[in-house]
């Protein structure tokens, strides 16, 4: 089964559309551009929702649900976020089929025509500013610290299993606070919380920072970014933060009457991830054996495969191996004992392997007989030998040393493939190899846009951790405050 | 505050709405039909959902997502199953907007027509039973064990915050099985997981039994449902199961090779609970004070009100109850301080009373010197006075109390409101005062039309719990094997 998963090294792409079916996270369904998220795929999920919902509402928020239906017409009040959001969309515009007058199967009624078309949500900030009106009057109503829980579609032309699909499931914050300072506070922590979730969970190190004006969120003043590289050396947006003035409260009047009686626009911030951290998760880690999951967000943290000739021996070791497990829930380890009979070891080491299960305990009869088993780490492909009374202890210190590797693996890869470069002849060689490049940069648009179009890419973060290094430009040769990350992108 | 709320016995659908909105469950949006759930109604569609949640898993079931997209043609393949749900819904017809030609705001992009319309699902069977075709290919794919929670939207003309809108967020399971026998134990094992729920968490005793044939899922061979009495007399149908034969099998054409290598149609179930459970939390238990919520589920299961004159009091107080609620904490009791310092506590009161805080503590002066506290129970409205040394003893003990005298309180209700009618005309002058009717029934759905054409009551449930007592119908005179529940609806 292993062996079907294409070389990662010859076609980054297939190897990882290949993982993603194989391992059971999602498939392609019979509507163009959705995917099903499968149940191995959706465990996942659960496991990084669980814990950014731990984190967002240890600092306050609440969750709370929006229609998801967005009358046409306010997505043009806001004249940047129309122009981002209003194009590709998925427009509703009857609420009744009848059966067809040929004979055959439904047609739309006529006459269930809507008076104005509803829009299927790209993202929700105009249908909750046009709810936060009627919420908000006086200081004391604010801070508002909403998070939802949703689908969103955006129709995609060229899709992607988990990284880019017309319907994607994610979280959308918006919240509504009483002054600048406040929001822009609110823009940076949800940020580093997003920052800390991608290096102490997904064991992926991300880069936090800033977004250039041509790569920011459409209505917003400012988007913070975590940015992480997957193993083709391309950059991939992991969560966004977007401080959005007032913007959203002025096309929606949202005022709220300060402690001295004034009224005042309210201030706003939005955020978000999504199941495209499903797809990062695979493209950060993953090897030509399959998914390498970090233990924390595994869904199966130990699998147990008894080796045994017959039924006695397999009653013997399934029942020891049922005891462990036992105890190792009773430590909030999940564990699955293989017990299929029709399968050989064999295929089932290469099928969990596949799965990115991070430890791997094998035994049999020799095991029972000298009270040992064998232990194999996903990460490394390393097998240890272990006694069976030492097991539960060393279990979970396995568990996390196998997910600090995880993610040194993953920050030394990403240091590798980091490079200064000062010469736009020599940016534009390299950017072949991917990578990505610390550049100077004159802080234009034009630039940025050259720069594209030359060679397909874009920053991606104006990092906040920087020496204080100026330099020029590598293009114009115009003063530059910092060095900023080029690469190609998801 | 609390005074706002309608009275419920004058108007009692006007003290639901009036409720929810006040209590800050729910509110209408500027989508028709459509509703926002608030922090506060979303916090107990939470707890519900991970209580339902841990049940499904409990009894070996995953998670995963499905497009929210059906194909138009898809609904037309079972034949009853476009009848019930091919008319009135969300139909998506096209994918883009454009900038006006007149100058203003977005229109459809005429180009951009889809080749079929897409529906916004209305419930999941047609889309998932397609998926299924490709994962089930012999018996040793069964039984496949999905569940999805997810938005689901059916064009309802009439809505009601939580009981009926056009969009509402649900679970929806879909299983599918090798054997006839099996999809049936699954059914039964559904519907007696949605019963200990109700009764359990929820406070309320359902009765769990049979769909009559007029009143089952569109598509199904068999439906069962557990239905609850409000407070009004009405039923509420609180959660269904269907056992759905081979249906869906057929339609999409799902084949499985047999052990002995024979190809077979699947058997399939699908069951699901939804927001609507909101409204029935609501509906069975509130009085004219606010919402009463079971401890269970409620967000916030208890409620300190400081009482103090200046800020040394107000301190000292605070101080003292921030330790308790650690306490209280430390054995996962949900504890709000309210420390707001510009309302009366009489204010506080009335406004925890309305949002159906199940425990209120109060602690003043005298109490800090005397070291006791006062606690009001939601249910009884009881005052009593406790030793703040037993207080982190006496709470979990009360809170359970509460939780069952609410049940109780309910079940009394239902009994009181439980009546035995063999008389048609006794039958056609009670209905009116509300309440179930226990009936002997013929079988038929002529029998059954008639009577809800002259009384509006219908068959909510065949229960399975039943006295053997055979009878006459009362309607035709023929004969019955059992007892039916009649009522009128929501």
């Amino acid at each position: 089964m292993a062996k079907e998963v294409s070389n990662r090294e010859e076609n980054y792409a297939q190897w990882y559309n290949n993982l993603v079916i194989k391992a059971g996270l999602a498939e392609n369904s019979a509507v163009r551009g959705c995917m099903v998220i499968k149940p191995y795929g959706y465990a996942l999920w659960e496991k990084m929702q669980a814990d950014l919902d731990r984190r967002f509402k240890a600092t306050g928020h609440v969750n709370a649900y929006f229609p998801i239906f967005i009358p046409k017409s306010f997505l043009s009040r806001e004249a940047e976020h129309v122009e981002g959001f209003a194009k590709e969309c998925a427009v509703v515009t009857h609420h009744r089929l009848m059966a067809n007058p040929n004979g055959s199967g439904v047609v739309i009624d006529p006459s269930a025509r809507l008076e104005e078309e509803l829009v299927i949500r790209p993202t929700s900030e105009t249908i909750i500013w046009n709810t936060y009106r009627d919420w908000i009057k006086s200081y004391r109503d604010l801070p508002v610290l909403c998070n939802q829980w949703a689908n969103v579609v955006r129709w995609e032309m060229r899709t992607r299993l988990f990284l880019r699909t017309a319907e994607f499931l994610w979280q959308e914050g918006h919240t509504a606070h009483a002054h600048k300072e406040e929001a822009i506070e609110e823009t940076n922590r949800i940020v580093e919380i997003y920052a800390s979730f991608a290096r102490e969970m997904m064991a992926l190190p991300v880069i936090v920072g800033r977004k250039s004006d041509s790569e920011r969120f459409a209505g917003a003043v400012d988007t913070l970014c975590i940015e992480a590289m997957m193993q083709d050396g391309k950059a991939l947006q992991a969560g966004t933060s977007h401080f959005l003035g007032q913007n959203f409260a002025k096309a929606f009047d949202v005022k709220y009457a300060s402690k001295e009686g004034v009224l005042e626009y309210v201030w706003a911030t939005s955020w978000g991830v999504s199941t495209r951290l499903v797809g990062a998760l695979v493209m950060a880690h993953g090897d030509n054996n399959g998914l390498i999951l970090p233990p924390k967000l595994a869904p199966i943290q130990v699998v147990m495969v008894p080796i045994y000739k017959g039924d006695e021996e397999r009653s013997m070791i399934l029942s020891q191996m049922e005891k462990i497990k036992k105890e190792l829930e009773a430590k909030d380890i999940s564990v699955k004992v293989d017990d299929r009979d029709h399968l050989r070891s064999g295929f089932k080491f290469a099928e969990w392997e596949l799965m990115g299960v991070p430890l791997r305990v094998a035994m049999g009869p020799r095991d029972l007989e000298q009270g040992t088993v064998e232990f194999a780490r996903r990460d490394t492909l390393e097998k240890i030998a272990c006694p069976q009374s030492e097991l539960v202890h060393r279990i979970p210190v396995l568990l996390s040393e196998i997910q600090e590797n995880i993610y040194k693996k993953a920050l030394d890869f990403r240091e590798k493939n980091t490079h200064k470069v000062d010469n736009y002849d020599e940016f534009k060689e390299r950017i072949e190899e991917g990578g990505f490049f610390l550049c100077h940069w004159d802080g234009t648009a034009e630039t940025e846009e050259k720069i594209k179009n030359e060679t397909k890419a874009t920053i991606r973060v104006i990092p906040f951790e920087r020496d204080d290094e100026e330099g020029v430009c590598m293009v114009s040769g115009k003063p530059s405050a910092q060095r900023v990350v080029f690469s190609r992108a998801y």
